[in-house]
């Protein structure tokens, strides 16, 4: 099988089928096939009873579908489900997306209702994707089968990211969490119970993407171990791969088999196998999330040498404070300015500016010094990395540099990651850091954290290219 | 000296002169004397040249003061400033803020400045906040010497936090935080240079003062270390002092000296000694602010043990994972309920729910089983604090949860802390929570985080129990 362009049809359908599609106000059939109007995808309401849904002429079985229909969304409870899968699958449906849960996660009944759907790949050529799956949601085309109530989509979308979630929920509150500030989906695909396509499917699938620029996923328990591990060393070479493992305690691991029905692995060898592999680990939703941000907007540093901007001496000594702090994850070093940078950095600061790391140009200074002495840091040769602490409340400090600071990003002379907070405009200012293309954070550890991870990625990249 | 009741004079002053205070828009002096319109207090403008400010006839200097003014607050340059304080100590004022910087701060020569400033107190019986200052803030009564712009500062008030920081950038950006999800201040300080008022002096202030539940510090440097200790150990008996000292690492230490012309004093010392005293340590402002709230809005539990509720599985796993890991701060344990708790779970939720912790009662369940699980959790003889995990995504969960949750914690059972995302809603859900007593939090990490704090206070309260 040739899963990648089998994938096609499930990012890329031109006829869609939404099995239990309704009328009825409030059901998830109704709520997906209207949230497909958006789309230019052709759809196909089929209900027992209702003649005609949102407008659209229905059909009343699976078994009376026309040829060529690329995806079936079936939203129907879990025993019929199955019946209508097997229709689909008979009728040539190339994927169909099991939204229903009460499957494998509720015990031996729904396993059995989960078994026939396991051969219907084998017997058919039919791709499934779920049960218990959220479906897809593709911002380019508008293909989006998401039901669940979250953030505003539109804002979630436009981005590098594929994500890739076995969870609902861990998929569902990251798309409101992406509308908050940008997370910059490419697409984001719910897993369910994977009883046919799995993390290694899409993980192959988005690595041959063009426009997936990052891959971050959520799982509880990964199917086919080794055989993920090395597809995913395989995909680090040319794109980062961050995996969320959830289930790293005692009492997690607990969670994760009552939760799924499976083992969850021991932690540590998962953790020793990432790193061997080159994967990236995040260890909750938030950190996925703002690795996943920076990994997608910006190229990794040469070094682990990092310089800090701030009109804040309190900020810029807490961000120190972050920067020495021992950590698993890439070590991180303050950067030891040279002589011309230091010499420079007094020249275009104020008398009572401190010049040394972190730069406390202080919040007399307005947009100019900052950018002169961020330029003083983007030459300097002991620095390989500035983080902007950039707060808008000094007086003379405009919007303007925001555009600034993207143009600074846009030339590629050295990665910048901004720290920025200012009340309830935050999440704004974010999000303007954000389209200009730079990655922003709204607290230091947050921002340190990201900037490890893209140290990270460099030395993931410097050590295969150590072994090639 | 009686600090305390000198300190009334700064939060409860009859009479203001603000010297600086201008028509010129934009102007610092203009911006405070506006501000304090709100307030009932009586402002009194003093300007060189200005015969009235913003309607209210002016003084030309500040040898012209009436008698009984309890606050004088100094609006203009470093150099002017220490003459108008001068003036104002020998009219007999108060208290007396500054605000500028340009003192110790930039070296030798401010510091010369400073100290013209320091003899003040010893002289005339006059005290001094700061220089380098942001004054005071009482949502109380509205009065409100801030001039920085950030977040809305209404939303900020109405809590039992007295906050004091010695940096104006902290302070800032903590107060647009608190406006964001409602960090509720009692009050707010800027301390500044601290020539004379410093934080123990309002450490002994806010622990006697009845509207304040928990002290939250910022400081970069401890003057009178070892008085401060013991102060903090005192207060920390009847309410919980949270103290962020920044400069952990060298090259934060290195920071503060050059950031504030002082030593930061050895970080193992520092951590040591705070947990002899039962301080409880922050490490950035973000954790202040968050462990500021749980520990001013309930009661510490009787024990470690912690109950989870979910009804999204995967962050259950998350959250027992980031419970279990090991930390400095007080270990935590997911509670192992006792038989009787687990009958009663699994009677009250669905057949598929897992009922061990933590309990998932999965996205199908609606409000009654969310509170019947709840108080199951409340009642259980192995659990001492439950995290409720709140996801309001869920079709039979609805906005009437927060209530009920609420009424839980007015009762008094057993602490419960509240985690919960809801995309672009998630702060005014975060508000709401707080508004109705819950303290709540927008990622596992800072839910968990939060939960230590209110553990190790417990911790802290019993072993001084024990030494009594």
């Amino acid at each position: 099988m040739n899963t990648n362009r089998e994938l096609k049809a499930l990012f890329y359908p031109r006829k869609i089928a939404v099995i239990g599609a309704t009328n009825t106000p409030g059901r998830v059939g109704g709520i997906i096939f209207n949230s497909l109007k958006g789309s230019s995808i052709e759809r196909i309401p089929v209900h027992p009873k209702e003649k005609e849904v949102q407008g659209v002429p229905a059909i009343s079985s699976p078994e009376l579908l026309p040829e060529e229909v690329d995806m079936a969304i079936i939203t129907i409870g879990a025993e019929n489900a199955v019946t209508a899968a097997e229709q689909c699958a008979a009728r040539g449906v190339k994927i169909i997306v099991i939204v229903a849960g009460g499957f494998g996660e509720i015990g031996p009944e729904g396993k059995l209702l989960e078994n026939r759907l396991k051969v219907l790949p084998g017997r058919y050529g039919t791709r499934i994707l779920g049960p218990n799956s959220l479906g897809v949601f593709l911002p380019e085309t508008g293909l989006d089968t998401i039901f669940v109530e979250h953030g505003d989509k539109s804002l979630a979308g436009g981005g590098g990211i594929a994500f890739i979630t076995q969870s609902g929920s861990v998929g569902v509150e990251s798309l409101g969490y992406a509308s908050n500030i940008g997370f910059g989906m490419r697409a984001f695909v719910g897993l369910g119970n994977k009883c046919d396509l799995n993390e290694s499917d899409f993980l192959r699938y988005f690595a041959e993407d063009e426009k997936t620029r990052c891959l971050a996923i959520y799982t509880e328990n990964i199917d086919e171990g080794k055989a993920f591990l090395e597809e995913a060393g395989e995909v680090t070479r040319n794109k980062p791969v961050i995996v969320l493992k959830a289930g790293r305690s005692a009492a997690g691991e607990a969670a994760v088999s009552s939760h799924t029905g499976r083992l969850a692995g021991s932690d540590r060898v998962v953790g020793g196998a990432f790193r061997q592999y080159g994967i990236q680990r995040a260890i909750d939703d938030e950190e996925l999330a703002d690795a996943a941000r920076v990994l997608s907007l910006i190229k990794p540093p040469l070094g682990n040498r990092i310089g800090v901007i701030t009109g804040a001496g309190g900020y810029g000594v807490m961000c120190a404070d972050y920067i020495e702090e021992p950590r698993r994850r890439a070590g991180l070093e303050m950067a030891n300015f040279s002589g011309e940078t230091s010499a420079r950095l007094k020249e275009v600061n104020l008398p009572f500016a401190s010049v040394h790391n972190p730069v406390d140009i202080t919040a007399s200074a307005g947009d100019e010094i900052y950018l002169q002495t961020l330029d003083a840091l983007l030459d300097d040769p002991n620095t390989d990395i500035v983080i902007c602490i950039s707060f808008f409340a000094p007086p003379s400090i405009t919007d303007n540099l925001i555009g600034k600071i993207a143009r600074r990003v846009q030339e590629g002379r050295k990665p910048i990651v901004v720290f920025t907070q200012f009340g309830p405009f935050t999440d704004e200012y974010l999000k303007r850091f954000y389209r200009a293309g730079v990655p922003g954070y709204p607290s230091i550890l947050r921002t340190v954290r990201a900037v490890r991870f893209l140290v990270e990625r460099g030395e993931i990249l410097r050590t295969q290219g150590e072994l090639l």
